[in-house]
């Protein structure tokens, strides 16, 4: 990793929380020449000028690959065979184009046959990010010690690996190298099923006739207002995970369903026994994420740390 | 308000987070002349002693509650019936007696019969606490801003209620008074189902064969480590709740059971309108539990906030 050298151009296509933050991250640490960016949007290509985010803001994504040695879409899922066609014919040979989306077969389906010769294809998903939406609610830091998921296919070539993952590492992730097929997996369970569940119970509670939306509201710090946080991330880009990874959730979903009928039924004729072996079952993985560096151990739900009064 | 007066006494009847949360903020508050606790765990009354956060530390909770004026029953809920029969004859004419229980239905159902006359009942519930249990992890800022849910029945004085709530307001938190029953439907949705829910993706998780428990610890920041927080919530406590609580819970575990085959069905159908119609309208709400007071603006998914390490 020592004779690493930077990018001459990266272009970002699609500058949302995401694709600001490898601006900010890449920048900060020197890892293009020129960074770039596109977004369909006027209203984020004005943020970007106006916070000096990148070197260019282009509304045409061609305009942005041009030349550009590393592209990364950053557009939600549902827009990369759009994306694909409009960039295709003006990715430069030798270039690396990855993508930083939470399903990758679909990667591999829209954007995979477009690729011209010569151009490196390796799609790559950072587990990272926030309930903010957005080219304002990114940061630099977002990536530091977070997994970066690359799923090359077989005919990748090695180098063009080595240099996209020294990119990630150099952003503060780890990376690791999955089958894309394996990462949809993975992930429908640790990422795509716990939103689903969280948009549905905040979708059920709100629907309610017994219990008024102001007491949802006023006693929401027993247990419910940390599943708001997670319903509050960006609608399109959720919509289109889970209409584009549509069999691994269905799968993690119907295993998910099984365990709660078996729960249901412990409440019901009030089997002590499996509900307690169950709650203690589930404190030791808590413990394992936190030993693993992907979570904090100061408790949370007091949320004001002991005493203090946070700033921020 | 201005015309208060301390207890005489205070008698913490389970010394756990909540226990010795409300015995540190009575303290720094000067609530109580003598502040005392019972527990059945010689580990927790070590604890009390050493961290000397309590007057007197007794096994025997007759001894706690004798000569009393507010007595705060803090077990698990399925040790009340067993705390009703050991204190009974040995409350205080004219005292207090409360609890902190999750559901209060069985307060009524299990302590209610055995209040002698002239005791003042009243069952209470602080919407608070932590992923943390036991003495050592209660902290006095813990009610600070949080609703406590006082369920006094029909018979109740109204001088002992504004005493009790009195109580409550000086350690910081808002009080409302709230019929049982409700209490225990408002409360089914905003933390029961939440807790039930987290507590089974996360045994759906552990018993996958498809992908390695590794797997799930690692890309945990997806969303999964969020439900791990909840589902790290002392077991006991919580088997009590579903216990106890399983008319209501099981309504609402109906219903937002439904409202999951719809949302699988969305999915299966690749109905993007439903989805994303879903996932805008959650929004919403946690804008509004936010504006409430009872939420952090903060992003947290990110959880070191922009730049900086938390040193807590």
């Amino acid at each position: 990793m020592n004779d690493w050298l930077p990018f001459r151009r990266l272009a970002l296509l699609g500058f949302g929380l995401i694709g600001s933050s490898l601006a900010r991250a890449a920048r900060r640490e020197g890892l293009a020449e020129r960074i770039v960016c596109a977004d369909r949007s006027v209203n984020v290509l004005d943020v970007a000028r106006r916070l000096d985010l990148v070197d260019e803001a282009h509304a045409d994504p061609a305009a942005a690959v041009a030349g550009a040695d590393l592209v990364l879409v950053c557009t939600p899922v549902g827009a990369y065979a759009e994306v694909g066609q409009a960039i295709a014919p003006h990715l430069a040979s030798g270039a690396i184009l990855s993508d930083v989306g939470s399903v990758k077969q679909v990667a591999i389906r829209d954007l995979g046959p477009l690729v011209p010769e010569g151009v490196h294809f390796i799609p790559g998903h950072p587990v990272a990010g926030t309930e903010e939406s957005g080219p304002e609610a990114g940061f630099a830091d977002l990536f530091r010690d977070r997994w970066c998921i690359l799923t090359p296919p077989p005919t990748a070539g090695e180098a063009a690996i080595a240099r996209l993952a020294g990119f990630w590492q150099r952003i503060g992730s780890r990376v690791e190298v999955m089958d894309a097929r394996h990462h949809d997996l993975v992930l429908a369970i640790t990422s795509h099923l716990p939103h689903l569940i969280a948009y549905n119970i905040v979708g059920t509670a709100d629907d309610l006739e017994t219990v008024t939306k102001s007491e949802v509201i006023k006693y929401s710090a027993g247990g419910f207002r940390d599943f708001t946080r997670i319903a509050a991330s960006d609608p399109t880009m959720w919509r289109d995970v889970f209409l584009n990874n549509r069999e691994a959730v269905l799968e993690m979903l119907g295993r998910f369903t099984e365990d709660l009928a078996a729960l249901q039924r412990a409440i019901r004729w009030g089997d002590g026994e499996t509900l307690f072996n169950l709650f203690t079952r589930t404190r030791a993985i808590r413990r394992a994420i936190i030993d693993a560096g992907q979570e904090e151990a100061a408790p949370n739900f007091g949320r004001r740390p002991k005493g203090a009064v946070r700033k921020d």
